[in-house]
C-alpha cells in the first residue's frame, strides 16, 4: 500500500498565484465587461526581442534538416550558451567561472525548488519574510520544515528573517544556526536591493557561521544604482559559500520561453555527517543528469541571442520600458498619498496598504473598485501583511491607467 | 554547517550514458580517423517533421508580437495540447480522460525521476531487471533504497523483477509487498512487449496486492503487433492503480525538443499513514505548480502539430524508417549467428553476447574493432549482463554499415 508524501498535506492552500488567478476568474465571471489590468503576477508583456526571434527561426530550421538536427543535448546545457553566459554576465564584471560551473535549465522556479535536493534531510534553512513562496514551499514538500502554525502563518522549524520598513526590507544574517539561507537580491517581493557593503556582511556571516547562500539574482538586470552588486560573486570569498541562480525570464522576457541557469562554484562545499567536505558542483551535476534531460536546443539558441549586441540592446530597451512603468507606479502612488518602497532597482513596488488594511482586503478592494490585480503581501509571508506588490511588467498604457484608477479611489486622502 | 544528501554518494558511478560518452570520447581522441557509428543511446536522427517545423515557426512569430506574445503558461500545459493528447492518444483507443488528468512536461526523464516525490519516504518499490536506470537512480538519490551492494550490483531494499530469456524478458508481479512498480512496455532496454493478457495480470496483481504501477509507455508508437496495448488504460480497472508516462521524444523526434506528459487519473489513490485514501492527481498538480513553470509555448505548439493529420503521417513515416532499421539489426545479427530479442514492437534489439562475453567487454570490442557504439546490458542491471542493447535510431545507411561490420567480425562462427 503506497503512502502519500504527507508533507504535501502541510501546505495550507493553493500556490499563491493560483489562488489569485482563481479570484480574478471568479470576478471576471460576474463582471464580464470589467476591463481588468493585471499588475499582480510578475509576468512580462513585451514580445521577445527581434534578435531572439531570428535566432529561434534559425534554430527551428536546423531542427528540420537531418544534417543540422539536434537530438539529446548535454544535460548541463550547450557549451555555446554556457560560454555566452560566462562572457556576458560574469567576465563583464571581472568574475571568472569555469564552463562546468554553469548549469542551464528550463527555468529558475525549477532550480529554486530543486536545489535543496543536494542537501541532507536534516536541512535547516532561513528565508526572508516576506519571500518568493517557492523557496519555502519546496522545502515544506520534502519535509524540511515541521508543521504549519496557522495562527502565526509560519512553519515550525524554519528560520524567518523579518524584512520590515525599519530595516529597509533587508534581511539580516540569522542569529541562530542554519545550514542554508535563500537570498533574493534585488528582492522579490519588496523590490529593495542590498548594497555591496550589505552583501559583504552576508558573505562574511556565511563564512563565520558556516552556512551556504542560495542567491537568487533573477532581477539583477533592473538594478540602476551603481552600488548594488549584480552577482554575489562580485564579493570576495563568495565562491566558497554561494550558489547563484539566474533567469532569462525577466531580463529577456522568457516567462513563456523557459530558460535559466545555476552557478555552482567548484569551491562551494558542504559536509558528510562525519565531517568530510564534499564539493556541491558534482552533486548538482549528478542531480541534473538524472532528473533532467536538457533545455530545448531552440530555446538555448534563443537565450544565446540575448547576449548578441542586437539582442542585448533590444532587451535593455524593454527593461527600460518596464522601469519607466516602475517609476509611474512609484511616483503616481506617492503622489496619491501612498507609502511606496522598491521600484528603483527592481520592477516591483511594495506598497503599504492604507489605513492598516489587511493585504487580502486591499487586494479585493482594488480588484472590485479599480479592476486592478495586485499581489497581497501576506501571500509572501506574515511580514508581508499590510503591503501589496505591484509589478511594472504591464504595458505603459495599462500601468498608467491602473495607477490613475487607484489614485481616483482617493483612499489616502 | 550544511550536510550533503549522502544518498548521492551511494551511486556507484556515472550515469550510464555519461560513462559511455566518456569512453567514446576517449576512443575518438586516440583514433581521430575512425568512423564511429552510434547505436547506443536511444537518440533519434531524423529531423523534425515539416508540420512540426511549420507550427514552431508560427509560434515563434507569435512570440515576436505583443498581441500574440505568451508569458507564463499553465504549469500543467496549455489546454490546446492537453486536448490534442486526449483525442490523439486516448479517445482513438476508446479511453476517456479528463483534461486535468493530463500534465504536460519538459520530458519523460524528468517525470520518471520526479514522480516518486508524491509518495512517502518509506516507499518500497520494484523495478524490472534490466531496466532504464532513471527509475532506480532517482529513488536512490532521495533515499528510498539502502546501500549499493557492489558484488551483486543491486541496492538493498529494492525489489528486482528479473527479466530473462526464460520468461521472455517480461517482468512478473512481485511476490513480496511493494508500494509501487515501474513498468516499461514495450520495455527499455530489452525491446520486448507485454500482451494485453499479460498486462491484465499486472493490473489484477496491483489491485490484489495494493500497489501502484508507474507505467512508462514512451515506446508505444513502435508497437506493430495487434495484441500489445498502447496504454495501460486499455485494461479495465487500470485507472485506480496506474499512472502513465508518455514522451514525444521517440514518436515525434523530440529528444532535443523536450516535451512529454503524465496521466494521473483522479481514481488513482494512495494512503496517509492512518489509512485515509488520498487522490494522487492533486498531489502531482501541486508538485508541478511548485517545482515547475510549464513547457515553452513554442514547444507545446510543436507537440500539438504531431497530432495534426500531416504531422501524424510524417512522424509515422519516421517511425517506419526506424523500424526498418530495427529489422536490419535483428535480421542481420540473426543471420550472423547471434541470438536477438526485441526489435518487433520496439526500436531496441537485445543481443546476447557471443561466447558468454561480459557486456562491457563486448561493448569495448565492438567499439575498438567495429567502431560501433552500443549499450552494455549490465548498465541496465545485473540481469542485463550478457546482453547489449542496439538501437534503431541511426540512419538507414549507418545501421546497415554497423551490422555489416559486426557480422564481418565473425564472432559467432
Amino acid at each position: 500500500m503506497a503512502h502519500v508524501n504527507e508533507n504535501y498535506l502541510k501546505l495550507p492552500g493553493n500556490y499563491l498565484f493560483a489562488s489569485i488567478a482563481q479570484k480574478v476568474a471568479e470576478f471576471s465571471k460576474h463582471h464580464p465587461d470589467a476591463s481588468i489590468i493585471r499588475l499582480g503576477i510578475g509576468d512580462v508583456t513585451r514580445p521577445l526581442a527581434p534578435a531572439i526571434i531570428q535566432a529561434m527561426h534559425k534554430a527551428v530550421d536546423e531542427m528540420g534538416h537531418a544534417d543540422t538536427f539536434r537530438g539529446y543535448g548535454p544535460e548541463q546545457g550547450y557549451d555555446f550558451l554556457r560560454q555566452a553566459i560566462i562572457k556576458g554576465d560574469y567576465h563583464r564584471r571581472n568574475i571568472s567561472l569555469d564552463l562546468d560551473e554553469v548549469f542551464v535549465s528550463d527555468g529558475a522556479k525549477t532550480d529554486v525548488a530543486c536545489i535543496q535536493e543536494i542537501f541532507g534531510q536534516d536541512l535547516k534553512f532561513a528565508v526572508a519574510d516576506p519571500v518568493y513562496p517557492v523557496y519555502l514551499d519546496s522545502n515544506v514538500m520534502v519535509g524540511h520544515t515541521g508543521n504549519y502554525l496557522a495562527d502565526k502563518g509560519i512553519y515550525e522549524q524554519v528560520v524567518y528573517l523579518p524584512c520590515t520598513a525599519e530595516n529597509g526590507f533587508k534581511a539580516q544574517p540569522p542569529t541562530e544556526k542554519v545550514d542554508i539561507v535563500y537570498l533574493c537580491n534585488p528582492s522579490n517581493p519588496t523590490g529593495t536591493a542590498m548594497s555591496k557593503a550589505e552583501l559583504e556582511t552576508w558573505v562574511k556571516a556565511a563564512h563565520d557561521q558556516n552556512f551556504i547562500i542560495i542567491y537568487d539574482s533573477a532581477y539583477e538586470t533592473y538594478i540602476t544604482e551603481e552600488d548594488i552588486p549584480h552577482s554575489i560573486f562580485e564579493i570576495d570569498g563568495a565562491k566558497e559559500i554561494a550558489i547563484e541562480l539566474r533567469s532569462f525570464s525577466k531580463c529577456a522576457g522568457f516567462t513563456g520561453t523557459r530558460c535559466a541557469y545555476v552557478v555552482v562554484p567548484h569551491a562551494c562545499k558542504a559536509y558528510t555527517k562525519d565531517g568530510k567536505a564534499v564539493s556541491l558542483n558534482p552533486l548538482w551535476n549528478r542531480r541534473q543528469c538524472t532528473f533532467f534531460n536538457g533545455t530545448p536546443y531552440v530555446i538555448q539558441r534563443a537565450a544565446e541571442a540575448y547576449y548578441s549586441p542586437e539582442g542585448w540592446a533590444q532587451c535593455q530597451a524593454d527593461v527600460n520600458y518596464y522601469m519607466d512603468n516602475a517609476h509611474t507606479i512609484r511616483d503616481g502612488l506617492i503622489a496619491a498619498g501612498y507609502t511606496v518602497y522598491g521600484a528603483t532597482n527592481s520592477p516591483y513596488a511594495w506598497v503599504q496598504t492604507p489605513h492598516q488594511m489587511k493585504s487580502w482586503e486591499f487586494f479585493d478592494l482594488l480588484l472590485e473598485k479599480a479592476h486592478v490585480v495586485t499581489t497581497p503581501g501576506e501571500g509572501f509571508g506574515p511580514h508581508g501583511e499590510g503591503y501589496l506588490r505591484l509589478t511594472a511588467f504591464g504595458t505603459k498604457e495599462n500601468t498608467a491607467a491602473a495607477i490613475a484608477r487607484i489614485a481616483d479611489l482617493k483612499l489616502c486622502k
